[in-house]
C-alpha cells in the first residue's frame, strides 16, 4: 500500500427536510452574511427557495444572490460572482443544487479573497485561501459536497478546467435525497455514469489492494443497483439515500488512499467533449469510458478481469467491458459520439482540446494528442 | 435509510516513517508544550522513544512524559495524568502507542480542562471541552486514532465506561503499518477480532442498505484475509498497511452512517470481562461473539443468513457463526470462557457487571441480567 494523507473535514448533515435547518447551520458556522449561488429556476418551483430563505430570514443571515449557474458552469459567470462577492463583503458562500453550482461556489470563494483573477488558480496558481463554502445538494453525482475539487469552463478558451484544494471543502453539506426526485430519467443515469468513473478510474490506473478495490467494486454495485430502481420507481426514498450516499464516498478521497499514482484519464478526455459541445458530463464520460476501457485494458488485464468478475459475474476482461457499455444503453445513456451529435470528423480538434489538460494534469506522456484520438475513434 | 451526520475531522498521516514528521506536524498544529503519554518500555526498545523525542527537539517542541499505561488503561493513572497535564500547563496530548495509550491521553484531555472529576464524563455528564489530542499509532485494533471514543476502567469499582464525544477526535494521527511489527501474533488476533467486531454489532443489530452492509462485508473479509497474512508472515508490510486502514475505517463513523439505532452489545458484555479480569479486549471480545451470536441469530435470521453467504459462502446463519467461530480458534483467540481463566460460576457477577453498563447505554431493556447470563452460559 502506498503513503497518504487522508483529511476530509466535511460534515454530512444527512437526510429528510434537513434543509430547513440551513440558516441554524449557517449561524454555528460563524456566517451572517452570504453569496446564496443557484441556478435556474428549478429550486423556485419546488419551493426549495422559499424554504431555505426562510430559514435564512429566521436566523438573521444576510444573503444577496446569485443566480443562473448552467451545468458545465462558464469562467464568465464564475467572475460575475467573484465581483458580486467582494462588492457585497460576504463572509461565505451558500451553494443551492448540484455539483455545477457548487463548484461555481468553490470558484467564487476563491475568487473572492484572490488579489488576482480567479482563472490563475485554474491552469496552475497554488490556492491559498477561499471564503468557507456550504452547501445543499440536489443532484447526487458529482462528489463536490465532500471534497476539495471545482470545475469551470473557460467559454472563450474551451477550457474546461479544475482547482483541487483543502481550502474549498464544504464545512458542511446537507444531503436530502428526497430533493433529487425532480432530477430527470436521463441525469440520472448520467450521474451514476458519473459515480461510476470516479471510482474506477483509480481502480483501473492506480494500484489498490484488496481493501480499496472492494471499496470501488461496493460503489459500482450500489450504484448499478440503486439507479436501476431510481429510474423503475422514482419514489424511492431509500434507493436516492443510498445512491446519494454512494456518490459522496465516490469521490471524498475514501477509495483514492493508498492506491498510490492515479489519473483521471476519463475525466481528461471527457471535459474536452463538454468544453467543445456543452454535453452533459455524465453523457460525456459514457461516451468515453467504454472506449478508454478497450484502449487501456491490455495494459492491466487482470484488473479488467476481476472487474468483469465481481460485478457481473463474468470470466472475460473484454465481456466485462461489453457489460458495463451495455448497461450504459439499457439507462439510455449515450455510448458513440454521435448519439451526442458529435461528429467524428472533430476527432483531431477533441484531442487537442484534452491534451491541453493532460499537459496541466502532468499525463501528456501518457496521453499525447494521437493517442487520445486513438482512444476517441473507438466511441465512433 | 436513516438520517445521519457524518463528520471525521482527524488527518490521518498514513505510510512508512512518518513518525519521524511528529514534531514538525505538531507545530503546525500550532503546539508547543504536550504531555507525551506512552505505555510500558516496548517504544524504547524498538527506537520509536528516540526517534519521537528527536522530532520534537528538532521542532522546539517541549514535553512532559506521563508512561505506564497500561492495557485496559485503569482511572488511577488517568487521574495522575490530568494532575501532571493540568500542572505542567501543557497545550496538547502526544499519544504514542495502542487504542490504550490513545484513550487515556483523550480522558487526560478532557479532564485537563474539567473543573471537577474526569470520571464524571463517564458516568453520563457531557464533555463540552478537551486538550487537542494527536496520535502515533503502533497497534491497529480499536479505531481510536480516528474516532471521539476513549474507555477507561475504573479499578476501585470495576466499571470499563467510555466516553464519546467530537472534542476527542485526534487533530491527526500517524500510522505507521511497520510500527505493528513488534505486536505479538496473540495480540494480532486480538486485534483481528476487536476490528470485525467493530463492524458487526452495527451490521447485525442496526438497519444497514446495501451500500453499508457491503462496507462491512469489505471490511471483515480484509481483516480475515490480512491477518492470516499476518500470522505467516509477520514481515509483509502490505498486508499490516491494509489491516491497519481496515481497523480504522472499521469504526470511524463510515460503517455506521445511515443505519439507524444500533447497539454495541459485546463491547458491552466484554467490558465486565476486561473490567474484572483484566483480559485483553480482543479475547474477550472473541468469547463473548459467538455466544451472542447465536442468541441473537433468532431475531433476524436474514442478516445471519447473508452474513454466512458473503463472508462464507456458506447458506445457513448458524453455519456461518460457526465458521467466524472457527476462524477465531485458528488464530488463537479464545471463544470460551475457561480459555481465559474464567469460572463459569462467576457468570453472576459478570452479567451483574455488564448490566451496569447496559443501563448507561440505554439498552437496559432489552439486555437484563438474566439476558446477559444466558448469553454468557454459551460461551461455556
Amino acid at each position: 500500500m502506498f503513503d497518504f494523507t487522508f483529511h476530509n473535514p466535511t460534515r454530512i448533515i444527512f437526510g429528510k427536510d434537513k434543509e430547513n435547518q440551513i440558516g441554524q447551520e449557517l449561524k454555528q458556522a460563524g456566517l451572517s452574511r452570504v453569496l446564496f449561488v443557484y441556478g435556474r429556476d428549478s429550486i423556485k418551483r419546488s419551493g426549495l427557495y422559499e424554504r431555505v430563505t426562510q430559514s435564512l430570514k429566521d436566523n438573521n443571515i444576510a444573503w444577496m444572490e446569485h443566480a443562473g449557474v448552467s451545468s458545465n458552469p462558464v469562467l464568465s459567470h464564475t467572475r460575475a460572482g467573484v465581483a458580486l462577492a467582494k462588492e457585497a463583503g460576504v463572509d461565505g458562500l451558500l451553494a443551492v443544487g448540484g455539483g455545477s453550482v457548487l463548484d461555481e461556489a468553490k470558484a467564487i470563494a476563491v475568487g473572492a479573497l484572490a488579489p488576482d483573477d480567479v482563472w490563475n488558480y485554474f491552469i496552475g496558481k497554488e490556492v491559498t485561501a477561499a471564503l468557507p463554502v456550504c452547501t445543499v445538494l440536489t443532484i447526487a453525482a458529482t462528489g463536490s459536497e465532500m471534497n476539495g475539487n471545482a470545475v469551470i469552463t473557460n467559454e472563450e478558451t474551451q477550457q474546461k478546467y479544475n482547482i483541487s484544494s483543502s481550502h474549498v471543502y464544504p464545512r458542511f453539506s446537507i444531503l436530502n435525497p428526497a430533493l433529487t426526485r425532480t432530477v430527470p430519467p436521463d441525469y440520472s443515469a448520467y450521474s451514476a455514469v458519473d459515480a461510476i468513473a470516479h471510482v474506477i478510474e483509480g481502480y483501473f490506473t492506480g494500484q489498490g489492494v484488496g481493501l480499496q478495490n472492494r471499496l470501488v467494486e461496493t460503489i459500482v454495485k450500489t450504484v448499478m443497483a440503486t439507479t436501476e430502481v431510481i429510474l423503475a420507481r422514482p419514489d424511492d426514498y431509500d434507493a436516492r439515500a443510498e445512491f446519494m450516499w454512494g456518490a459522496t464516498l465516490a469521490l471524498n478521497g475514501l477509495t483514492k488512499s493508498g492506491i498510490g499514482p492515479h489519473a483521471f484519464p476519463n475525466h481528461m478526455i471527457e471535459h474536452a467533449l463538454s468544453a467543445i459541445y456543452n454535453i452533459p458530463h455524465g453523457a460525456g464520460l459514457a461516451i468515453v469510458m467504454p472506449a478508454w476501457m478497450r484502449w487501456f485494458a491490455p495494459r492491466r488485464p487482470a484488473i479488467f478481469e476481476r472487474f468483469a468478475h465481481r460485478i457481473f459475474g463474468l470470466r472475460s476482461g473484454d465481456d466485462g467491458i461489453e457489460a458495463l457499455e451495455r448497461w450504459f444503453v439499457a439507462i439510455k445513456a449515450p455510448t458513440r459520439l454521435a448519439e451526442a451529435g458529435i461528429p467524428a470528423g472533430d476527432i483531431e480538434k477533441i484531442a487537442a482540446n484534452a491534451a491541453g489538460l493532460a499537459a496541466v494534469w502532468g499525463i501528456a506522456q501518457e496521453y499525447p494528442k494521437e493517442v487520445i484520438a486513438d482512444i476517441l475513434r473507438l466511441a465512433v
